[in-house]
């Protein structure tokens, strides 16, 4: 503290700094938002520099490219490659094999599938989760949800995002998309699917307030309110857009007019447009209110693309990437991933932890396992020893260096009927693993193998040709699995499905 | 003959007329020539109408396109991945599961590989094996071998073309490829690799005649001969063009001089433009000497392309198609195929027997197998009863029509390794599945499996969510294989891999 003087602080800044040594923090969380549904590059060549690619020149997200001019991105962050493991990642820094939630939840009913594993985590989170809100409650943080919560399905502890360590929430409950973005179809209640209707928004229902809009005005009264209690916060603003049903944003419909695109791809371009407001929106408040330089944002998806431009496997909704949302292709799981620490750097001495380089690109990879373990410790608060972390504190990794410890691995395990099916991928290095559990014939499982190096867009299927890399990666990737506890599929007797090599 | 007046006659065509009864037939057979590298699209979009790609651009073959406003193309026309297991094809009608030359003669020894059939016909054709020019000069036709022979190795009776039914040769031997195109160079003789110089052609050697150029004045020479000899004539111009060595023909580089690729695809695109000439001088010549209404011309190419442009299985060689010459997917198997007969249709009344419609298309499949029944038909020959034809007679297809009769098949068998290795890949309609014995891991073959219709580029991969439909094309796969007599690759102790399903 002495180091500081006034001259080098504005007032409210002061006045803030002095009330918090905890930072702010805020999750901002975009559903279904893939890496390439923005103007601004994450992909990079080969000395790391951004490359565009033609959907950036399609989409405008103004204020992503404002965030990362600020902050640091990453060109490989991986998610799951639907929502629900994703979201159980997040908040529990566990891979989906682990928390064993490796299906999206179906708010309804048991979201088993054919072959899925009996035991699969269908419910979600319970009060019993160690989750990273509860954590930052204990520690004096106040937690605030706003948007989609998605956490368990109806009439499970889960459904309540105050079950699960938050202090506040709006707009929350166990759908996992919207009844209508539109505040004249009140987001479902007046019309649209009523059973997917979004909570809590009354004040907006028969208004021309678009959803992604109504969930900003309330995340930044929300704020206004933890800064009226002097309290450090940590805000989920966790985003329905850019899921499905694409209702147009009719603010941004105006820039997609000319083009000859199908108008439900113009559409989902105005829902990315309206998200990417929001964000601009919450920064200009945070900076209004002299908070930004103690206030750390982590923009991300949740899974990969799910814009309509094209089927699971080819590369259309990410490309150059293939694949899409649900599928095992990179474009399937590979989310943008941008982190931003105020307009200024080192002005407050919670920035100190991070040294973030302006406008800089990470591309050692992060997944969103790392937000649990990397939040809490920018927020100096310690996981519960009991609780086993499988991602990984990015500090060093946001800082711009090569975290050396982490081992260039990530493995995503779909033990489900979905887009696509009943399979575990396994990235170690510059080599990707998909194997397929191939339930229908069990003994003929089967694997694809790709050099993301040489072939970053998964064409050239080394499996046929390279035996022993597939045995040796197949070995290596049920040893992982069984030490993190994962469920495999069952065939049509029960028996479970274990990967043969 | 009565219906035709000396008026619809010229002098010289009516003289060849009375001379013959059997049209004179031409086979222009061009050495790792893919469907894409040439001027003259193929393939052809979803109401059939021809569609240009990069390549065509790029390439010069103004003949090839004049040959295809007098004829009809095929878009999907299929040879063998390499080139001795096409050539014994063509020779015999058969598949190369039956004829068992499957993979390339090396022309100094057995060209087996680790786990390929210990019984596979490494010594390609002899003297007892019958071949169409053998069962053409039976039946009055005089046969003639200009180029590249390749039938069998040295010191073997196919090492000699006048062993396996050519009346004449020239420039034919157990070489696959020549020491050099250049004159210069007495093709290999005086300077590049002598154990490839191609035998022959003496007076051209210190001039500045190509390779290229020295076969077409030859041809054209022995076709004046078999005039004067009053004889239908059987052409086999099987040029050594475009397989490698990629010399530069000196008379094209100007054309490609401006573009930024490199001195290999430039020099390759020469070789392409010179063989392009010899077809219009050779069309000239037929029309100078007034045969052309009397000659029936096929062109084809005898494996996928091998344009140094990119690796076996991406989008390079012969984009938009996948791989090259010696792979698995398209772009090793498809080559162009036109035939012509005349620039006029129907003045002669040979040409009757088909009716070629000028600058048509044809969608459905052939192969290099159908040359043998398609000639002898057109020739009025009948094939020995006892050889076993398993190509088809593409006079209906040729008139524009599709042949109901024909099934939508093709099994290419490759027990060999090389570019690409151990696997058969069999089309039955819009699938194609591709079989890989991977004899490293015998007890866990793969598979990949292809809609040719909707992913005619070979990048979707179903075999992971097709079990049923992998399992019964592998058994129809098998059944048309052992009916066909294929050997398969045999493990490290000699046990026969059989395909498993």
């Amino acid at each position: 503290m002495k180091k500081l003087t006034a001259l080098s602080l504005s007032f409210l800044a002061f006045q803030n700094l002095i009330a918090q040594d905890q930072p702010n923090i805020i999750v901002f969380l975009v559903d279904d938002m893939g890496l390439m549904d923005t103007s601004l590059p994450f992909l990079t060549d080969a000395d790391g520099n951004a490359q565009r690619h033609s959907l950036n020149d399609w989409y405008r997200t103004p204020n992503m490219e404002r965030m990362a001019e600020q902050g640091v991105r990453f060109s490989t962050f991986y998610a799951q490659s639907v929502s629900s493991p994703s979201r159980t990642s997040i908040m529990t820094g566990q891979n989906a094999t682990r928390h064993r939630t490796t299906n999206w939840i179906n708010s309804e009913n048991n979201n088993k599938t054919e072959f899925g594993p009996t035991d699969w985590n269908w419910t979600g989170i319970n009060k019993n989760t160690i989750t990273l809100p509860q954590v930052l409650k204990g520690s004096g943080y106040k937690t605030i949800h706003v948007g989609k919560a998605h956490f368990g399905p109806i009439g499970t502890e889960g459904e309540n995002p105050l079950n699960v360590g938050y202090d506040v929430n709006i707009a929350g409950c166990s759908i996992g998309e919207p009844g209508s973005y539109l505040g004249e179809n009140g987001y479902g209640h007046i019309k649209g699917n009523k059973s997917r209707a979004v909570p809590g928004l009354e004040k907006y229902h028969g208004t021309d307030t678009f959803l992604s809009d109504a969930l900003t005005l309330e995340a930044n009264h929300e704020i206004d309110k933890a800064i009226d209690e002097n309290k450090p916060f940590f805000l989920y603003l966790s985003h329905y857009a850019v899921h499905a049903p694409f209702n147009a944003d009719k603010r941004f419909i105006e820039n997609y007019q000319k083009s000859d695109k199908d108008e439900k791809t113009k559409s989902f371009a105005t829902l990315i447009e309206g998200m990417d407001k929001s964000l601009g929106d919450l920064m200009d408040h945070l900076q209004a209110k002299g908070i930004a330089d103690n206030t750390l944002i982590i923009f991300l998806g949740d899974n990969g693309s799910d814009a309509p431009l094209g089927d699971e496997k080819g590369h259309f909704s990410s490309s150059p990437l293939r694949g899409k949302k649900g599928s095992e292709y990179e474009g399937g799981m590979r989310v943008p991933f941008i982190v931003s620490w105020g307009a200024v750097n080192h002005t407050h001495p919670n920035q100190m932890k991070l040294s973030i380089k302006p406008g800089s690109i990470q591309s050692q990879l992060g997944t969103v396992m790392d937000l649990y373990p990397t939040i809490l410790s920018v927020a100096n608060v310690k996981s519960p020893q009991k609780h086993i972390i499988d991602g990984f504190d990015l500090a060093t990794q946001l800082s711009g260096k090569i975290n050396q410890e982490r081992p260039n691995k990530f493995l995503m395990h779909f033990p489900h009927e979905h887009r696509g099916s009943y399979f575990t991928t396994y990235r170690d290095g510059d080599w990707k693993l998909i194997y397929y559990y191939n339930p229908e014939w069990p003994e003929r499982p089967y694997c694809e193998l790709y050099n993301l190096k040489s072939d970053p867009t998964e064409i050239h299927n080394y499996a046929s040709t390279k035996s022993k890399l597939v045995r040796k990666m197949i070995a290596d990737m049920v040893s992982q699995m069984d030490s993190e506890g994962a469920l495999y599929p069952e065939d049509a007797n029960g028996n479970i499905i274990r990967p043969i090599y």
